[in-house]
């Protein structure tokens, strides 16, 4: 069995991968208010100032600040009221020595006046008069002139994955329009004698597909666009004219290949026929999910899962998550992430990424929760449906003693 | 000003107003396959047990156990091959004493066997015979049937939001429709005279409308379905005829309230007169977003956000986004969370919950990152823009101190 001859340490086959990419974002114009979650494809920059005009931040009176020095309740200070800002307008009237303006909150300060006094410092006095009870410095309550953003200055670089607030400032700024990066498509293919579609009833012997959907599932999670194409059979003309076919529509192919070693081989054989330099890595370092093939048909990644689910979405996680934020130019997503101590020892092997599906159980003393592996086989789905989380057992530990601290990612 | 003469704190508040609420999960029927991020509206069983047949783990060969017994390199057992079972079909063959059937990684164990031996352990001895190197034990490498999962075993619990593996566990067992919580749609208005669409040309004193964005992002990422209503201008008339038609569309309704005193107060007035209970917060301890309104009209909710875009976020963040996560009868979403160093002292005031705007720098020492404050006013966009994250200075604190290891919940 030459397949497994050498394994290779996770990060080692990722950069052995990535670097054999010919990896070129491809961008498209979409609506700034529809760009949630989407990636920057340029850097934007503000094409004015944000606010475009003094605004205040309270409710009050727009004064000149020098006015109103050494204003108390004991000795307060006597305005004249020359107007009121209407919201949404210019202001009409301009703010001289010993005057005020009302101003409500975010509407525009008047010409003249540098500063505004919270109307809860101010008390009316006679007709068109009011006390000042507080001084008012310079710049009080006021925002200037492209204080949020100035014109030209960076909004965000290409590679953000843009939030709410990111939307929110951009169309602050009229950028109704964004060049973000065009989700890449990735082409997914089941194999299998024995795999039907879900919807099938199954003749014994049979199992229903489910790669094809988790997969999917985990790829929209990513930010790339899942393409289905159906249950190819174990032979080589099929799986060779559905991986041609797949090329030419996406961005990559997943293969969901056949668990058995000899269908294994089908898939490297069917890479390397397709095109240069195919298959890249043959076996990895990490348990559950070994027999991965990761290949390179002509710049486009194609990779080869195993077809035991568990296996096949801790690959993806590992491989088809990373390759899909880099095909859109992005950085990794965060991950969520929660502290939790192992409540049982944890076996390993050296020179081997174990993942340990885990739930949580939040603890009697008050402390970290602990993380408690999800008892089964490793090929059983319900043991991820069961799981909230996987703890990592790195490639240079034999294992982890029950009470380690340890970093559950949340799925 | 009688608005804020009792704040009242967060969690008090939105116990309040959830008290006040009359939630009636809505169900929908949806593809399985399509049902990412979907949250159960019921809990559901297992129709079949899964897997329907004993499936072997590995390639090898099926055999009785106990005829294995004692095998070594050593001491072969030698078992005759009576045939194989091919992918996909129930086996043609029985196994019986001192016989072996090649099997694949997968596929059905015939009756009569009770273990898998893997091919590794075998070697070819003459025609139609192998050697046995090692022994397999019973049961051993075969998953029995419903050892995945068992007939009318619970699947996942009503309230549940499906991940990639959830799909699959219910794809596996041929539940290709499920029933979801139907998406609670939230009105959004925006009223503001000084407030206009993001594609229009401001005049002087004008700005664009960010809320109706914002928020709507906020609300497709808790799973809701946002409904901009559009921009209203501040007159009680228009206010009450858009909040009416409105609740007649929506699930609930959100306001996205000029900041002034006088058309919060408008806000309120027009609530309290569409419906009982009306009004039942006016006023929050949070800072930023004192000036929240939180109502009910007839069982659905309405609430009064503060005109300013981060204010108007962050008590999003406290109050609309659990809000869906109960009108969808879901659990809270599992926030994503950090643990850093705070990078200066951190202000705040007893009795308020305060929210400071961080991001993250990477510690030198190879501790901790810190989180270190946005600079600017807090109703400033960008200062979101710029931000990781928030750290929550709670209720009796009077502030942070710098160094103080605090938990940041990210964007």
């Amino acid at each position: 069995m030459p397949e497994f001859f050498t394994l290779i340490p996770p990060d080692e086959a990722r950069a052995r991968w990535f670097d054999a990419l010919s990896v070129a974002i491809k961008a498209e114009t979409v609506a700034a208010r529809d760009a949630l979650g989407r990636v920057l494809a340029e850097t934007t920059y503000s094409p004015e100032a944000l606010p475009a005009f003094r605004r205040s931040t309270v409710d009050g009176y727009a004064v000149r600040g020098a006015d109103t020095y050494g204003a108390s309740d004991a000795l307060p200070v006597y305005l004249e009221v020359v107007g009121e800002v209407m919201m949404g307008r210019l202001p009409e009237v301009a703010v001289g020595p010993a005057q005020a303006a009302l101003v409500h909150t975010g509407g525009a300060v008047p010409e003249g006046a540098d500063a505004v006094v919270m109307v809860e410092n101010t008390q009316p006095a006679g007709p068109g008069e009011i006390e000042v009870l507080r001084r008012a410095a310079a710049g009080e309550n006021v925002i200037q002139v492209g204080e949020d953003i100035r014109p030209g200055a960076e909004i965000l670089p290409a590679g953000h994955t843009l939030r709410p607030q990111d939307l929110g400032g951009l169309l602050a700024l009229g950028i109704t329009e964004v060049k973000v990066a065009r989700r890449p498509v990735l082409a997914i293919i089941a194999t299998g004698d024995e795999i039907i579609a879900p919807g099938t009833p199954p003749m014994p012997g049979q199992v229903r597909d489910i790669n094809t959907y988790t997969i999917g599932a985990q790829t929209q999670l990513a930010g790339g666009e899942p393409l289905p194409v159906g249950i190819v059979p174990d032979r080589a003309d099929a799986l060779r004219a559905a991986v041609a076919g797949a090329l030419a529509r996406a961005d990559g192919v997943i293969l969901s290949a056949g668990s058995s070693v000899s269908v294994r081989d089908l898939t490297a054989t069917v890479i390397n026929d397709l095109g240069k330099p195919g298959v890249l890595v043959h076996g990895v370092a990490v348990r559950p999910g070994k027999p991965t093939i990761l290949g390179v048909i002509d710049g486009k990644p194609v990779m080869g899962l195993p077809g035991n689910p568990v296996s096949a979405m801790n690959v993806y996680r590992l491989f088809g998550v990373p390759l899909i934020r880099r095909l859109l130019g992005a950085a990794a997503p965060a991950r969520r992430t929660v502290a939790a101590r192992l409540a049982v020892n944890g076996a390993s092997a050296a020179g081997r990424e174990d993942y340990i599906s885990v739930r949580l159980r939040p603890a009697d003393d008050g402390g970290l929760p602990w993380a408690e592996p999800v008892f089964g086989k490793s090929n059983l789905i319900y043991t991820l449906v069961h799981a909230e989380g996987v703890v990592k057992v790195s490639l240079d530990a034999t294992g982890l003693y029950a009470g380690t601290e340890v970093e559950v990612e949340l799925f």
